[in-house]
């Protein structure tokens, strides 16, 4: 029994977490400690009384972020974070994303399966088993990843005690189907406007259409041809897209406003401020305002400890499209790179799943980099 | 006192209007009594009560609407026509267009001063003056003109007792500044959709841009030049119009569905299927659905009592741009047009208002008409 059937008079006792079973059997156990973002405290106290329990970890606590690191003096640290939270149970019947978990075999379905139990599963193996190594290593284990940025456990981290964060080079454990994938690209959001002037469309002449005015925003999109930067060895492809649109007020008059949103997504060669100027550019002569930007991150591939975390693994890295965390430890000059098991593109949906042979797989991968075997 | 405390003991008397008083007053008597949509009960009964007082005249009632004929036993007959209903009272704090009316000078504010309480009244000036004509005369108050077609006091009058509305040539007593405005152009509505391929906007490749999709639509409307028609020797101008654009539905979304509203208002030397013919062509290619659709009316001047009302009038016919009743009747094959006091782009304002002299210049205008003066 987890459950306390009475928080208010008496603490839980937190769920035993044992660290030295089979790693797959481990993500199943974590993702029957329900952890929707604003829940975590659960799995955060579990996860900081197994750490606690050994010596050569010294944890800190934030919230129900937990930061483990060992302090061995070696020259170098590296970062290994992933973070606690799922996105919200699935709601339709007999969807399988939910808690408990249930097996097909050797493959392990639930909310948390690929998005990213699994990854921090690994990431507790280790904390438990790398005893010694040539590098000192910080595990990072955070809160509020799937909601607003302003929320993020990591983020937060950052701002009350970045003394414990320092670092060479970080490994998210995110879902990359055990590749590296390095860097990511950023994202920045438009609203490009439309201004007309209104009248009944049975005189349509006394009025200027403003949605007609919109052609031209268009033929820009559906003409623009995305570029694919290299960055660092990795091939970053960008894209420049219509999100929304919206114009009109009723069916007889002649719309004196219309709104196109566009969303553009670029390789980390530019910054938010380089973006932007590409895009008012593509837009000049056009109202329009930018209402979202977030940096992408740089692989940061040419470091000595990727490079060695990238020929461990023996794949050829792959740019990240999406925005992750990585660009957090990159904004602070840490490169990062993506590396864990499951797909990506299973993340959030109600099937989402994992093979144990896949979590398996990049423990073994971390411990042989880690322990210089 | 008009009001009756409790209508279900006792029915109100209807309130007494007086025919012979200046119709500038008799307007502002009837803009007194409210008669939006639905509430036209009070004032169809004050017409029915006033104009059954004159021998000369057969009345009819069905529902809020009346019909009274002369009968005289001439070769052509005439109708005059009006509404009897208003849109609804401005809400506005301070707006003018409530009722009661007020006068500021010889100029008459409140609902129903343009559209089209003046016209209504000079109909009842004439029912009650003109005793003896070259040609029989119809005059027609019908109720929810100001709602949906379905709905029409005169759709319902065609269809009970379309003996009663025969006639060689009807004038519609809407606001036209005192000029003949001749037919109408028909209207269509139509939807024009793109669909793509819904995606994650970080990996925008693996979708298909709805909106993008879209560009050629709005070019099209950008780019079309409408025509001016001559109908019977007047001149309509068309216009084809997006009314409304919507696509999207996040901002991390490629969108999957865009769909464009286009209003067709059409001359009448073309039906609906030739409008929608026209506008099918101009999307081929596009999915395309037509949602609404009103014929036109041709002005029908050729007519020997169209011909003699112009002259009347003695100024040169404009074509109507917006769809009025005039369709109704020319769905019948009843030329008609509209004549009447008062400006057509302030009906449903705020501000609507109308001179006493236009009501006066009206009412003179068709008793010479009809009188053969």
């Amino acid at each position: 029994m987890h459950s306390n059937p009475n928080p208010e008079l008496e603490p839980a006792a937190p769920i035993e977490l044992d660290l030295s079973q089979d790693v797959a059997m481990l993500t199943a156990q974590l993702m029957d400690i329900e952890s929707v973002s604003g829940n975590e405290k659960a799995l955060a106290d579990a996860v900081e009384n197994a750490l606690s329990k050994y010596a050569h970890l010294q944890v800190h606590r934030d919230g129900d972020a937990i930061v483990a690191r060992t302090t061995w003096g070696r020259a170098e640290r590296v970062i290994l974070a992933g973070h606690l939270d799922t996105v919200p149970l699935p709601t339709a019947p007999g969807a399988r994303g939910t808690v408990p978990v249930s097996w097909e075999g050797e493959t392990l379905y639930g909310r948390g399966a690929t998005d990213m139990k699994g990854g921090v599963a690994v990431q507790l193996a280790l904390a438990a088993s790398v005893v010694d190594a040539a590098r000192d290593v910080t595990f990072i284990f955070y809160d509020h990843e799937e909601v607003e940025g302003s929320k993020s456990g990591l983020g937060r981290l950052f701002r009350n005690c970045p003394e414990l964060l320092g670092g060479d080079f970080a490994i998210l454990l995110e879902p990359t189907n055990g590749t590296v994938e390095g860097g990511c690209n950023g994202t920045t959001r438009y609203r490009v406007r439309t201004r007309g002037v209104a009248a009944h469309s049975a005189r349509a002449w006394m009025g200027e259409n403003a949605i007609h005015a919109a052609a031209p925003i268009l033929q820009v999109l559906a003409d623009y041809e995305p570029r694919t930067v290299d960055v660092d060895g990795l091939a970053y492809r960008e894209s420049l897209n219509a999100v929304r649109i919206a114009g009109g007020i009723a069916g007889n008059v002649i719309p004196d406003f219309c709104e196109v949103e566009v969303n553009y997504r670029f390789a980390p060669d530019k910054d938010v401020a380089q973006a932007e100027a590409h895009v008012f550019e593509l837009f000049n002569g056009f109202e329009i305002v930018r209402t979202d930007g977030a940096p992408g991150a740089r692989p940061g591939l040419n470091h000595p400890a990727a490079a060695s975390f990238v020929a461990t693994v023996g794949q050829v890295p792959k740019p990240k499209y999406g925005w992750t965390d990585v660009a957090r430890f990159s904004e602070l000059g840490i490169p990062a790179v993506n590396f864990g098991p499951g797909d990506a593109l299973l993340a959030h949906s109600d099937d989402e799943h994992v093979t144990a042979d896949a979590i398996r797989e990049c423990l073994a991968t971390l411990r042989r980099w880690l322990g210089g075997e």
